[in-house]
């Protein structure tokens, strides 16, 4: 038990530094477990614990039927400095693309209608969309519109900016925000979105914004892979 | 197959609703997982699923050989308003104890001497220690010191708010802080600390503090239980 403990151990050191020294990175791809199994000379059940290790610190991912892949680098979020995705993978070097899975009028449950400073029962824009960062799925978001300030919104084209869609067409700037964020497990539809397996790890953001005006607008329910973003924030000294 | 997923939905929402109301708060813990099944006339394994959708969730959790239990209110964190551990407890009504794993002297990790401004290979107080909310073990924490800044600090009571020691035993006082905070899975070390499965998402914030002259004094590696905080953040608007 110890000895297989210790195996673990040095499999996992010994793949975080070639990976870290950019071993795979040609591919992205590891080795297939069969042939990692015998370049350690292990069980696949030790070298499969030492992989699952390794995905738990983020380092390394599973696609279904695909095999095991490096990640790539989370993406930089910070609250303090509000940037829209695009803006916020571009000034990081990366490339963001966004895919609309629908777009509907619905109404909206108790909770959301709060959020939004709505009497309950009131119709809302509800726009789902996907968002990737170089090429992989990493958010699944539900954005819920007040439909007073965008109507038609959702008949247009909804794989661009809201951000910028917003300014050019309703004269809507966003103004305060507030985040907040809650490590969580990613629900079903989360999961089939992301291509991801089920209960697998995630962080919750929800974003109420407001315009420049101070009236809330739209809130946005966000659900990130948990290996894809990091949140920075300098805080300074108090009294 | 979608007539065993309608089930599913409605035992979760008439769970999360008699959670809601308070239905289990007098000892707040679920039936057994027999007594629910044959109340909703379900099987065993239609009745898991759903308990399973509530705990992603973390409205309920389960505890080794105990059953599930109502998750108590989430703590909020809020990086901007800096409070330490058991203020910020005692702000939201809630009772807070920290518990001492160990500390020793330690030679630090490249990454480590890196973050708290020092030469490799530099001498650190690690502190590690297991905080609980309400008698729930929610966070793991590993503080590393610049042992210049407290020398013989490791000898000290360290179930007491380090806060606190800082200020009263060497005049430090908390200043700059910076925040990274991580979703990830628990690593082997805090799991066994908190008492939960292998593998259980986690949020983990790392914190860089600096002192009144803004010299950087230590750094904490901090593992949130995922069902135990929210981390909440209001940002004023941009030009």
């Amino acid at each position: 038990m110890s000895g297989s403990q210790t195996t673990v151990a040095t499999i996992c050191q010994t793949l975080s530094e070639k990976i870290a020294a950019g071993g795979y990175s040609a591919t992205g791809r590891l080795p297939s477990e069969r042939t990692l199994s015998e370049q350690f000379g292990t069980t696949r059940i030790t070298l499969r614990e030492s992989l699952s290790q390794l995905e738990a610190q983020g380092l390394i991912y599973r696609e279904v039927r695909r095999g095991w892949f490096i990640s790539p680098p989370r993406l930089l979020y910070n609250p303090l400095q509000r940037s829209h995705f695009h803006a916020m993978a571009l000034e990081q070097g990366r490339h963001a693309k966004t895919e609309l899975i629908d777009a509907c009028q619905l109404i909206g449950s108790d909770d959301l209608c709060q959020k939004l400073a709505l009497p309950p029962q009131s119709a809302l824009y509800c726009i789902r969309r996907i968002r990737y960062i170089d090429g992989r799925a990493v958010l699944y978001v539900e954005h819920y519109l007040n439909p007073q300030f965008f109507p038609e919104i959702i008949h247009d084209d909804l794989t661009k900016s809201l951000t910028d869609l917003y300014l050019s067409r309703y004269g809507v700037r966003y103004g305060r925000v507030r985040f907040d964020m809650v490590p969580t497990r990613l629900p079903p539809e989360a999961c089939d979105a992301l291509k991801i397996a089920l209960g697998s790890p995630a962080l919750f953001i929800t974003r109420i914004n407001r315009d420049q005006r101070d009236r809330v607008i739209d809130c946005d329910l966000e659900y990130w892979r948990y290996d894809a973003l990091h949140i920075d924030v300098e805080v300074s000294g108090g009294a």
